[in-house]
């Protein structure tokens, strides 16, 4: 048996019994019942995926993933492809938003590099994960974007970085990206597996112009006929036209369920990442969170499609796991809310006249 | 001049250059142009507020306020009114949702009885501010809430807290209250300064049923009958209608914009208040951050008729400056990326493609 399938079959059901009693507490504390919202809410499936009433928290962990897309060559992104390994570099130097936002907040990061095209490894950039699937994915315009191989490699590849996060204390795991063209690459993927049309899909990335667009909308619609046959599946759907990062990220949410670890989705592609996963284990969606809704093309249409509600709407764009790491700040609010709260009866306060 | 004429005049214009300057360094910064969305425009207004380009963050400070209403001898809420001193000491003794978040933020937490009644003051809880305008109100179906003096009084409460936050190096303000039967309190004031139907803005509050939800509109509907004469300015609506932490926070609002300070106004409550200084001062809800868009009644609809934009939506109806710090957070969030975010010359990263 495979690392994909032994994670897959290690994935328990949602534990509904803690979430109940997490219910329970929350009901006990001094505030009027449910007036914290989706506070509430966050708790309660934290509890759940945990398989934990208590819902203790640990340790937050942002896990990055970086590689390079073919496709970049159709002219789809508003910034050269060479940005891919120098935002590698700026993420490394602690200089890129989610480098700032996991210092801010304390949170683990775990840099990955799973195929940018410019192979830094030999001179290894500090604190990056060398994990190269490929130097970069294949123009799905022209080819599979991967072999079937580098797939599940790509998949495997989020797993074990997941599994590294959890084994240094992770009790939230958030996934984010960089890559040149990779918004064209989610798109591609969650037209395929939604069947949302390309057109109402597709944005502005790293900010296009309408040109630019148009070609982009194109590249998609052509990619889905090409490969119309091998859309099927998840991993079919991943080697035809995603992307290392986003298998990856798609490995890093089946490994945290499996390990009773909720995983914080970003944006747009990260919600690529996010489908597949639970095109491969169907259901899987319920062990995570949606961080926020992007400002990025139909991702407000994505996700109600998905129904999942985002816990943000900040017109955010940017990826590389800036909304997961917002979210994520927000789940450990309301789990020291739900942890350090008084009671009505330890407080001494009134309940409500019935 | 009183302390109320003195604050208003000292407010200076919102300072748009400095506004410039941030967007300018915002273009500079690492990401695509306008990809952190409204995070974005927060570092940009709290630049203008400040009168600062470089944004600089000092410390946050949470406000509370807390009062008996008179108007909760009609059975408006869910809670008797005791409840109120209860939660006072509750706050005082850190149990509460506020104490808990101003805790896990580090921001200061000052808490003031501006008129609860039962008076603890003989027996002072431990860190509460003792700044009584009055036992409670008057219950306003019968009389004022307030006298005109009373509802001076409030406000210079709420000057004097804001003063002292800011000599203590906050940067940030948020203001949150907690007093049975305010939301009934603060709907009349809204109703009153927007014109919006009663019936539109009163909410469940604390979890009233359908019958006390009845007549808690009618209760807002007879009180502006009764009062229709003095609701032609912020001070007369506050003192036929409002609460004492009403208008202590509408004082936070007043001088935190005298004080080059932004000040994050929670939820419904909160709004009213924000709503009574800026029918003082017209033209202040620029210097003001809305939290959140509460669950309670019409808060959305308030919002959108104040043209304001409220930064989170997580159905939140506790209060207390509850949604405030949550706010507050992803404000100082925005400037850490301001602040550490390598620029695209120092990463050395590639521009845009023209």
């Amino acid at each position: 048996m495979n690392l994909i399938e032994e994670t897959i079959n290690a994935i328990k059901p949602l534990d509904s019994e803690a979430a109940r009693q997490a219910r329970m507490r929350l009901d006990s504390l001094t505030k009027p019942p449910g007036s914290l919202g989706m506070l509430e809410e966050i708790v309660q499936r934290y509890a759940a995926v945990r398989r934990d009433p208590q819902a203790s928290f640990g340790r937050g962990a942002l896990t990055v993933f970086v590689a390079d897309h073919g496709v970049a060559d159709a002219g789809v992104s508003a910034y050269p492809k060479t940005v891919t390994v120098e935002m590698l570099r700026n993420i490394a130097l602690g200089g890129a938003a989610i480098s700032v936002l996991a210092r801010h907040f304390d949170f683990d990061l775990l840099v990955t590099d799973v195929g940018v095209e410019t192979d830094t490894s030999a001179q290894p950039l500090p604190a990056v994960r060398y994990r190269r699937v490929g130097p970069g994915t294949r123009n799905f315009l022209a080819d599979c974007a991967m072999s079937s191989e580098q797939a599940k490699n790509a998949i495997e590849a989020g797993i074990e970085t997941a599994n590294e996060a959890v084994s240094r204390g992770a009790t939230l795991i958030g996934i984010g990206e960089m890559g040149i063209a990779n918004s064209t690459a989610a798109a591609a993927v969650i037209a395929a597996i939604t069947g949302i049309e390309p057109a109402r899909l597709a944005g502005r990335g790293t900010g296009i112009d309408d040109a630019a667009m148009k070609r982009k909308v194109r590249v998609i619609e052509d990619a889905l006929r090409l490969h119309r046959h091998s859309l099927r599946d998840g991993l079919g759907t991943l080697a035809s036209v995603g992307g290392f990062e986003i298998g990856a990220m798609a490995g890093v949410c089946l490994a945290g369920a499996a390990a009773s670890v909720p995983v914080v989705i970003d944006g747009f592609i990260a919600t690529a990442a996010a489908a597949i996963a639970d095109r491969i284990r169907p259901g899987l969606r319920d062990y995570l969170f949606f961080a926020h809704r992007s400002a990025e093309g139909g991702h407000a249409l994505v996700l109600e499609t998905l129904g999942v509600r985002p816990m943000l709407q900040l017109d955010m764009r940017l990826g590389e796991g800036t909304g997961a790491a917002l979210a994520m700040s927000l789940i450990r609010s309301a789990l020291a809310l739900f942890h350090q709260m008084a009671t009505f009866s330890s407080a001494g306060v009134s309940r409500a006249i019935k």
